[in-house]
This record gives structure tokens, sequence and C-alpha cells, in this order.
């Protein structure tokens, strides 16, 4: 016999009775609210074609670090699963995942799969080797028609506006596709880019030299000279800002900054575009170019987003065998207090200008990061990212970071993901975990219940748009 | 209308009615417990000279670090806050401070001042922009008379002894006025110092050999040579005990210890009063000096205790611009296992000796410090530090340090500061924080009640008198 | 008068009633499993002699690290215990123990002691200076009756299969007289063995020269040439899985691992049995020694564990006067991700292959070791370990690893213990431990309730099989 499948409304909510009634009243509030997506990894592909997912595997299964590396870990082999491998059936591929499914008891991948199932659709059984077929076929089935395709589903998950995240090397047509489409008025769907110029900033990136090529084509500067390359990100910072981009996004294997010379910058930029370029180069050169990314968002007025710390590609085998992205990315232990004072000590004053700084490194939060954003204006904190993006990691964040940062040094939540079906369910996670964290200050007296209320519509929210410029 | 300031008598307990009736009767039983502060920032001159305080911006804006520095973390400008700006209206300081009073909802900053406004100065309105000029006024009046002096305020808050922290190079005068008045019969109150010696073992304390010179006037020894220098340290650290203090204090940027052989230590000595000297110089001197401190406290029955591991001025232009401590001092990770060992390793058992350490990095609580103060006789822990002086700061010190290191091993509480009006606030979130912890215990069979009544109280009182000899 | 003892069925449950229901049930299907010890420290002696244990300060003082290091913290001189003093009288260091009992409120010594005396000596009033004589009386008339010898013990705690921790330098003679025993139908108790080679894997070990010589007699290789000392472990791993082990354990400083080439390896060999072996040499070495054992281990089928990370012997005084195992022994900041990669990178995709992996440094759960174990099919995590083996302990592994390495990337309890009497407390502390952090899932909906009974389980017994193939 299946097991039934039923998303209690109360989800996620401390089981206290005290607690759960105001949790319950302040997510009643914010339930329905739109979801402001500031930060992620859809594909705008999807938005502009309007072309339908394909089966079950190919949508839920196959782009999901998260299940796979789950899955993996088990001894399920990537080759069944159909990660890099078009033989494998999908169905065969959707069967081990479904009769593992018990592997994600208590993840946030269950809770977020969960919701897709019950929800987008209409399951009332769990998953599991008994119920894999019919999973499949129904959601393959599902997927043909027009309410499930990508604008459709845009339009039913209530979302205001997404980012996604481009390279300075993409040329936005997709982006160029969705805005005429909103122009024109066939569909109104708000979908923004991000500037996330790593290929060009990381020397040490797959195809650095290459990049600079196709970096100066882009943008009529050469880029192989300092004072070309700064002003070929100019333009390209300037026309991601005309596709509608509110921020750029840094993702480093440290938080370290630096503030050189323009002298000290100039040689640093002939070492690593040369042959001699050693790591500690590497190192600088990306630790300085945080720094310039700064002073050109002050000028831009460009959201600046810090994404450091992970360790990428541990698994060499994994790597050469199926490439990036895989789920082999460890976080490290990242310091910030010593990195990041070059930058702070250049721009931190600056009132005008937003950093909102991730951080894969738990211990930061209340040792590092709210005792900095506390104190530096330019200075906000990105919510609980990756790892971390779970109801425990979630509630650590809150409970670390508050009482030294407060609720305003921090910008709402980001899904941060390409999971697109799941989207509304992590939005609404954090939503639920959010009235919970305060349900239980305002149940001790630490707050009121009105300003509960206000600040649940604020996380939920207006911070979002706010620290992000939407 | 302005909303309603009330202060619930179960704040902070937990709110699960079992744990929450418990903590309950815990607290009762503490709650009019003398105040023991054996640690702290209050001026002497306050009780010495018993002047009014001023206005409500100098008494609790200008001097409160937490405070202005979440101000300033939202933009606010700390001119217009009248931080280092005489010419600032205070009332419209404090407006700016009221109008953003939001920024701090779920802050100790927040509960400590609700209870201020409340208990000391009667309102039953919150602090905003429509209630500021309220405030301002009814708070500036009130300072005006004899019941809101500090000697008043000393008794009125049921302080049993109070202590203070002072340089060697200073005189005292002070605490000679104030203990001149114990002894006519003028007032009661017990105000003590305590030996805080950094301006002259840091050698890269700002005028450091213009301190020693200082030094060798008021101790009658030559602080330039290493003999006289120590014998400088007995002399003032045994006036210092005359008038009153039990204790020393040592803000060191890390917690390394080193203990050299004379030879060596002459050797750095000449080096850190040289012309000479490297960072790494300065550094052992420091190590060197912890060790050499806990000696003659072995010798004099001083207690040590260890503040370690902030980065000081973190932020150039607002120490350019503004000086030492406006809030941006930041925590950085600390080891403590290796830094100790020399200083542990020569006195770390003897029994005689209490050593108490303080923490800014959470992370050592239950890998390091409670192993180490569960084993070493010499030394204790002292209480949630700083940005860690916080409900969920002290609920995390308290269950991360109680399995290894037991209760006591601990020290009771700290309030660490110079907002004096908080005390009592301060030390009431103490003593619920700790009967909620132990009603936890109690509601989980881990505890029996009568167990948790003698805790409560020790965390409360005893052992902050016993272990600083109060 | 003598505060009474008693253990509620409930202790350790959470106290909000919704949980705590839950919890019961859960608890109630799982409380009288068999118990399954895969790693621990008890003397194979006892149960090949089944000789009487002695009195109770030899048996319950004595040996136990935790209690006496917490006695020793608070002044209680080690000769007085009778810790390496036989002329101490055991009932005069009873009595310290016993009125010095209040030091262990809220510690897991507290709640394991409480159940030896209630259940296995029938106490029903608390130690106490008071009561110290009825106990040491009580107790050690009870160690002369036959119903308190070690193979009745092991029968009445309800244990399965217990491991035994030995060096590749033991003969195993206990062992074999014990699996004589289980032959003959003498006894059936089934006690194996573990292979744990630092003293001949750590070139810093006390002896590691002559540890080699009679690493040689004993396998009959020539343990002073590299292949010959990789053929020594050969056969006596070969040996140890014939006396039923089914597992390796390797307590290493750091966690580091390296992958040499045969040459490399040769030439490091030589050093480090050499006279020129520097520290790097000894690290090195060991971190080699790590994917060689692995290696190994896909070979011989043996699961492998590492308990890396422990400082040994802080105290040098203690060292000289008592030497290693006197609670001395402090965690330390321990670095996983760039530290395992050699090892993972040779071996950590083998799904055949197991290794177990501890940690003293809780602040890798969530950032370091969760991710790793989420990944890599070879890698599983052990249970909270020593100081971290206790209620918050185990809170905090669960809460921080389970959202990302899932419950079945853990191996269910460890005891790791000694205390042989305490080893059903022990367990039974993880299982209610484990039972409230299910209910608290299901109370919140994050878990169905027959799921969780199916955890349940798992966590206290199929888990520990399966992952050490018992």
């Amino acid at each position: 016999m299946p097991r039934p499948l039923y998303l209690s409304p109360d989800r996620l909510f401390p089981s206290d009775p005290a607690q759960r009634d105001i949790a319950r009243r302040l997510y009643k509030a914010v339930a329905g609210l739109p979801i402001v997506s500031p930060h992620g990894h859809t594909d705008p592909a999807w938005f502009a074609g309007d072309a339908p997912f394909g089966n079950a595997a190919e949508l839920l299964l196959h782009p999901d670090h998260y299940v796979f590396r789950m899955l993996y870990s088990q001894g399920v082999s990537l080759d069944a699963l159909g990660i890099g491998n078009a033989d494998a059936d999908p169905r065969e591929s959707w069967r081990l995942f479904a009769e593992n499914y018990h592997l994600f008891r208590a993840t946030p991948s269950r809770m977020w799969m969960d919701w897709v199932f019950a929800e987008v659709f209409g399951f009332d059984v769990q998953l599991s080797a008994e119920t894999s077929d019919l999973y499949y076929d129904r959601i393959t089935e599902a997927l043909a028609i027009d309410a499930f395709r990508p604008r459709a589903l845009f339009d039913r998950f209530g979302i205001e506006v997404i980012a996604t995240t481009e390279s300075p090397l993409d040329s936005l047509d997709h982006h160029a596709v969705i805005r005429a489409a909103n122009a024109s008025g066939e569909w109104g769907g708000r979908v923004i880019t991000a500037y996330r110029p790593d290929p060009v900033v990381d020397p040490e990136f797959e195809g650095f030299r290459d990049n600079l090529a196709r970096f100066s084509n882009l943008s009529g500067e050469d880029a192989f000279s300092y004072s070309g390359y700064l002003a070929a990100h100019r333009k390209r910072r300037a026309f991601f800002a005309s596709m509608g981009a509110t921020s750029t996004d840094h993702g480093h294997p440290s938080a370290a900054t630096a503030d050189l010379s323009e002298t000290q910058a100039e040689a640093l930029f002939a070492r690593v575009t040369g042959e001699d370029m050693s790591a500690a180069d590497a190192e600088l050169f990306r630790a300085h170019m945080l720094t310039v990314m700064a002073g050109m968002s002050l000028d831009d007025g460009l959201v600046m987003q810090i994404h450091p710390g992970a360790f990428r590609n541990h698994n060499p085998w994994l790597f050469a065998n199926h490439g990036r992205d895989k789920g082999a990315d460890i976080p490290t232990a990242t310091d910030y207090v010593h990195a990041l004072r070059p930058l702070l000590g250049r721009y931190g004053n600056e009132a005008d200008l937003t950093i909102i700084l991730f951080t894969l490194d738990e211990t930061s939060y209340a040792r590092e990061l709210a005792p900095l954003a506390g104190h530096y204006p330019a200075l906000k904190l990105g919510p609980a990212w990756w790892f971390h993006d779970s109801p425990e990691g979630m509630r650590r964040f809150r409970s670390q970071m508050t009482e030294t940062a407060g609720f305003y040094n921090t910008v709402g939540f980001n899904d941060d993901t390409r999971a697109f079906l799941s989207i509304p369910a992590r939005h609404d996670v954090a939503r639920r975990i959010d009235c919970g964290f305060l349900a239980q200050l305002v149940s001790e007296h630490r707050l009121e219940e009105w300003e509960a209320a206000e600040l649940a519509a604020d996380l939920s929210y207006n911070l979002a748009k706010a620290s992000y410029k939407l």
C-alpha cells in the first residue's frame, strides 16, 4: 500500500502551542505575498522559448545536484541515474530515485520535492518504488500540456520578479526575447539578469585568456590592457543594467580582498594575463577585483553580491568524468575579518553602496559577519546559503545573526536555484521558518506581535525588494 | 497612537508551560539577590563626585557603542548622533535614535533600554518618532533630581559591589574619594578597581614609551629596565589591591602566551622598549607577560582575567576621525589549545590561582574551553562576552559549556559595561536565561529542581563572589 | 536526609507534550533492542578471565577520566583520589567523589553514573557525602557476587556484540580464550577485536622502533623495510580478522592524508625509521599510511575508522607524573576538506569501502563533514564523539548533520568507553536523544511517524550492524 502524501498546514512551525498559534497568524499574512527572487540560476531560455519541459527525470532529477549527490553517496551510480549518460532510460533512473527516497528523510530536498509533487502535480501518495511509475507517467504527461510550460508556471507561482545569473560573455539574447515579449504584451513576467564576471575575473577559470578575447570582442575594448579591461567591465555592466540587472555576483574561493595602487594593479594584470602567473597572483587579482567591482558599483548603482568559500570540484575522478557542478563542491573555513578589511577600508563607509555577503561557514555568523554588518553602512548579510538553506540552517542563521546585526542588515530570502519548480516551496520554507522564529521571540516577550507582523512581511518581501533595488 | 511599553514578568522564559513554571519558581528566589558586578567599565568619577548625569542623549546614546554602531550600519551619520560632535543638538540626536528604534528589534540593546525606560524612568509607551520628545524631556528632567544621581541609583539598583577597570597609570584618586566616603559614613557603596596593564604591557599601545615613563614615576622604579619594570608592576598591583582590587584584566589581540627564560625576556624587553621592535616581538612580549602576570597573581592573590581575540579598530576611517572604542572592534577566530599551553604548563596546576578566561569565538566553547577548564585547576570560564552577552549567546554558552566544564568552572555573570543604568537589566537577563536553561534541564529530568534552585543562586550571586574573592 | 535517586521514564525527552508523546512511542519500540557496540575500549581480559571487579573506587572512579578530570579541575588531588597512588584508601577516595558529586550536575557522567547506581546496584538515594559509605559498601559487596562478574553483566546488559580495540602488537590471547569459550558452549558472549595500528604507524609514538621490532617478530616479516612493513600489516590485519575484527581504527593528531608514490613512500619510511626524522616527516608518514590502510581495507573488507584531532597530553606536569590518558587530551580545530582530499581522491568513489570518520571539532559538522559524507560513497560519519557524546552534543550532531548527510550516511551509536558498567546507560541516552530528535521532526511535520519509527530502529541498532558488518 502506498503511503499517503500530505502537506500539513502547520509544517515547520514550532510544536509548542503558544508559539505555533503566533506562527500561524504571522504566516497567514505573508503566505500569499508575491515571490521576489533576487538571485538564482534558472535558465532564461525557458522563459524566452517557453518550450515544454521534458520528462520527470530530466526535469527533477538530472539537474538537481542536491538529489543525485545523496544518491551517489549511498552507492547509486551516476550513469544509471542518467547523469552525463544520455543512454540511461529515464524511467529506470527515476525508479532509482524513487526506491531510495527514504535517504532524503529530514532533508530540505525531501520537503521541496514533496511540495512539487503535491502542489504542482497533485499527488496524494508518497514517492516510493511502488509509486515510481505512477509518478513518472503523471509528471511526464503533465509536462506536455500548456499549463506546465515555463511561463505558465512562472505566472501560477506568483513570481513578481526573478533574476538569473550570466557571465559578461553572455549575449543576453534570451533576456532580449523576454523583454520584447514584455514590451509587446505577449507575456508580463519580469526576468532580469545579474552580472557574474568570474570567467573574466578569475585567472584560474577554465579558458581565462580565451574569455578575455571574447570580452574584448563583446565590449569593443582591449581587455588585455588593464585600462581596456576595466573599460570592458564598465561597458558590460552598463549593458547588463540596460537588460534589467540590478546586481553583480562574485563566486570566489575565499573572501580575500585587496586594494592595490594603479601601478601595482597594472603589473599584476600583466602577470595574470601572461605566462608566469602564480597561484598567489591569481588570488591577489581576484582580491583586488572585488574592490574594483565595489568601486564600479558605487558609480553605477549595481548591488554587489559576494559568494565565497567553496572548494570547487573536490572529487578529481568526478571532475574528470562529469565536469563541474556535480555535487562535489565542499565549504571551507573562511576568514572575513582580515580578508574584507581592504575592501571595507576603502568603501565600507559608503551608505550608498550595498554589498551583500554570503557564507558557507556558519562559525562566522555571530563571530564575524553580524559584528561587521552591524557596523559598516555598505555591508548587508545574504540569507543562509546552499547547504545551510534548510530549516535548521535558517534557524541557526537567525539565532546567531539577529542579536548583533538585527533584522534590517539582512536582505530577505534567496532561492539561489536552477530547480525552477521548487522555487515556491523554497520561499515557503523560508517564510515558515522566519514566522516560527519570530513566534518564539513573541512568546518569550522579546518582541511584540505587531512588530513580528511587520518583520514577517519585511523578511518575506520588502527587504528583498529594497536591498536589491527591485 | 504610541504603542504601549510593557515588561512581561515572564520575559525570556521558555514558552513551554512546564519549563516556564519551573523557570518562574527558580527566578523568584534569585530575582532580588544583590548585584555583584566583578568586572565592568563604569566611571569611578560618577560615584566620587556624584554629579547629576546630563541629558538623555549624553547618558544613553553617546557612550553606548552597541547603540550607535547599529544606527551607523543603517546609514545614520555619527555627526548627527552627536558622536564626537559637540555641536549636534542632543534632542535631534535623540530623535534619530527614536525614529530608528525598530532597528533594535530582538537585540539585547532593545531589552536593556526598555528596562531602563520602564523601570528607571517609568515610561509606559514605546520609544518611537512620536514619543521622542516625551522621552527626551522626561529623562532629562529626571536626571536633574537627586534620586537620579549616581550614588542614589547605585543604592536603588541593589549593587553590593562593583569593580571598575583602571590602567596602572591611573592615580585612583576617584577611588580614594569613594573609600573616604565609605570610611566617613557619607556613602556605603562599595566600588573597587581592577588592574588592567595593557598600556604598559602592549608595546603597540599608543604612547607605550611615554606610558613606561609615567609608570616609572608612579612606581619609583626604572620601568625601562626589565627588573625595574617587573618591580613597578608589583608595586602598582599592591597599590591597586590596597584600593580594593581583587583582580587584574588583560585585553590582548590573541590568547598567545609564552614562558621565556630571564635572559630571553630581558633581551625581548630591550627590543620592545628600543627602536627595532617587530610585530612578532610585540606579540611575544604580550604573550610572555601573561605568564609573568599569572606568576604575580599566584604571589599576591589577584584573580587574573584574560579578554582575548578582538581585532581593534577595524574601520580605518572611523579610527582616524573618531578614535578608539567606536563600535568597530570585530571578533576573530582564536586558538586556545596551543596558545595557552605555555601559561598552563607553568601555572595551570596551581589550585590557588584563578585565571578567568573569556572568548569572542564561540567555536571554542565546547571544543577547547570547556575541556581545558574541566581539567586545569587554575582555569575558570568567564561568561558569554560582548556580542555574545545576549539571550541566545548565553544559551549557547550554557548548552555548549556545561556538559564538559560543569557549572562550577564558570564564574557567574559580568555586565562588563559602562552603561550604568542598564546594569540591573543585564543581570536580570542573565538570571532569567540561566533559570530558563535550568528549567529545561529539570523538565527533561536531567537535574532535580532542588539542585536547580541551588544552581540558580550560585550562578546569580555566589559564584561571582567566590571566584572574584569579593 | 539523603535525597532520593529516581530515573524518570521520560528523561531526556523534550518537555513539549506533543513531542514527548511521540518520543515515548518511538522509544518504547527501541528501548529493548540488543546493544551493538562496534567501537570501544573495554578490556577483553574481563570477559576471558571473568574475575570479579574490585571495589567501588577501583571500578567506577580510577579508570574514568571524565570523572577525575572534573574533580581535579576543582582542586581535588589526584593522589587523594588514588590515581596512580596505590596507597590511597579507596573508601576515602570514593568519599572525595561523593562529596563533590554536585560538580557533575548536568554532565553526561552524572547521568551515566546515576543509571549505574539505580539500575545496576539498586540505589534509591543520591550519592553525597552522607551516602558515601553506604554506596561504597553496597557496591563493593555486590561486586563480589557472581551476578556482578563481567560475563554475567554482559549477558544482563543485552549486549549482542562488543568490539574492543587492540594494537597489532597484541597477541589477542584474551580473545582466543573468549572464542574458545564460545566454541565450547561455556559462554555465548560475542567479543571481537579491532585493529588499531597507531604504535606502529605513528613515528612519534613512544617506542616506535621497538614496536617495529616486535611487529617483525609477530608477523614474521621485516618491518624495517617498507615492503616488509606493509606485508606485516596485511598479516596482522588478517590475524585480527580471524579473531573477529571487522574494523580498523586510527587515532591521529590531525586528519591529514597523503597519497605518495612507492618511491616517495620508501624514502619517507627510511627517514621515519632512521635517525633524522622531522616532525613533518612523522605527520606525512601518518598521512600516507591512512591512504595505505584504506587500500588494504578495500582488499580485506575491514571497515576503517578515523579518530583525528586530539591534542594529546596537554598538561606536561600531569604527563610526567601520571602518564597518558589522564584527562588532559584537548580537541583542536581540524580541517577535513583539504586534509582528506588525497585519500578521498584515491578511494572516495569506492562504494565497497567504508571509512567512518569522527571529529572533535563540531564546526566541521555542517560545513565539511555532512557535505563530504553526502557525496563520497566511501565516507560515513561516526556519532558524536568523546566530549560531544552527551545529550546536547548529540542534538547538535543530528541538527547539523542530517539536512545535508541524511541519516543513512551515519552509523548509529558508539559507546567508545572502558567504563563497562555504563554501556547500557550510554546507549540508552543515545536512543532517547535520537527519539526526541525524531519526535521534533514529526511534530513539525518534517517526517511521518512511521518513518521516524523505522529510523529509530535504524539509529539504535540496524545502522551499527550494517556499517560495521556485524
